[in-house]
């Protein structure tokens, strides 16, 4: 059987240009990420075994674990990750996507994207800031302490709020970032403040404390990469569209764990 | 006696280059714009009387006269605006700014800024969005309802905010700004989004009912030209840090009222 890759690199590209990501919501990554489970660890890049993982991405697995309450310690949870109780996988296999390190466990909150149409999401954690944080590697208790406040305030503020805001089209909202200098990858300022704006109001009008809702608005002003976490698995999600079309050529991911780089 | 042009015009523009505008709250401009009263209206431009007006600021004059219930139909307000009841002075002759027909009166909530060292203030209105607005010469019942909400819960709650929030320089915003696509006159969109962002938390801080903080975050955020009534005054504070220095031939001041054009 012969293939028009021509015709069938068109039809990759009609289906990304197609795709319009919104965001849906946050949810907890064992209850919303296909194939979650408590021993497993999803990672940035392609498959990788503890062995030949990267110093970074070791940090990354052992704050995780100690975050999860899996280990106590860093040397408890080096131990453990290198046994077969803990499992990895990549993000990509998982229809996510994962900054730096990538690190994702059962109980951390995951935004949800989806098709406005309906259909596929795509998953990403939430912005940690810069500085010592889990995707760079960084395990102490003042990164594990601000997971934890990650989890139990700023996500179920930002659940809450993100119904009661308009529907938002991250499509759009980066083509926006990128007329204002955003590149929405290392430079996200734009992009973080058009989302501010949007849920700012949203989150007034939630349930929560004033101290909490204050928080959070002021966490998402201090972190100009808040936005990354979620130009991630928009490009995902427009890239993914395209993922498997027979003949194509187009390279719809491109991606590294610290020590192998992978394509797909 | 020989002036030094060259010299008076370093210093001037020293001066502009020195000038660093801090927003310091909002008051209501009889109580903090120099030499307002009750029967004095302000405007864009250099000098006007009500015969030489051009429509909108005629309309914005009616607007403002049953805004401040000096009239009650625009009929009355045309025939008191023509009166010796009624003075009329340029923005410019009380440290201040007015956008498009610019009318300012007693009650109309104004930002302050202020000199970082201290000193000079300038002034001026909030900016009402777009559309029907007293700005333009609109003068219609919901361009008044607006005003109203303006004065009686959008300053209010703004006021509370701003000592809750950073100090605000304007200049190091609008110098942002300019590398996000604005030119901080026709296109706000980035200072807008740095503004909300840097003022959201501090109003969530304050005491307002959350339907005041939600409603507030929601008309900045509906409105990209919220800005400009900052970027104005603060200009304004910059060049006004050059005026009168003996010698200097930089123009300082240049405006319109619908009529007339003038410099100084």
């Amino acid at each position: 059987m012969l293939i028009d890759i021509q015709q069938a690199n068109a039809n990759a590209i009609a289906a990304i240009q197609a795709s319009q990501p919104v965001l849906k919501g946050i949810g907890t990554a064992l209850e919303v990420v296909p194939g979650m489970k408590k021993n497993l660890i999803l990672h940035a890049g392609p498959p990788i075994t503890w062995e030949r993982m990267s110093g970074p991405l070791r940090g990354a697995v052992m704050g995780a674990l100690i975050y999860e309450g899996l280990a106590n310690t860093p040397e408890e949870a080096e131990k453990l990750a290198a046994t077969d109780k803990i499992e990895y996988s990549p993000w990509h296999e998982h229809d996510g996507v994962g900054p730096m390190a990538g690190v994702g466990t059962a109980s951390m909150p995951v935004w949800i994207l989806e098709e406005q149409k309906g259909g596929r999401k795509t998953f990403c954690t939430l912005n940690e800031g810069l500085g010592k944080v889990l995707r760079y590697g960084a395990y102490s208790e003042e990164v594990i302490t601000r997971l934890k406040w990650m989890e139990t305030v700023l996500a179920p503020v930002l659940k809450a709020a993100i119904p009661l805001a308009p529907e938002i089209n991250l499509k759009n909202m980066i083509a926006q970032a990128l007329q204002m200098g955003d590149e929405v990858h290392n430079r996200n300022k734009a992009a973080t403040s058009l989302l501010i704006r949007e849920l700012a109001p949203a989150i007034v009008k939630t349930s929560f404390p004033e101290t909490d809702k204050a928080r959070v608005l002021e966490f998402m002003h201090s972190n100009d990469h808040f936005f990354l976490n979620l130009s991630m698995p928009a490009a995902k999600m427009m890239l993914q569209a395209a993922e498997w079309i027979e003949g194509s050529t187009i390279v719809t991911t491109m991606c590294r764990n610290g020590t192998d780089f992978g394509i797909r």
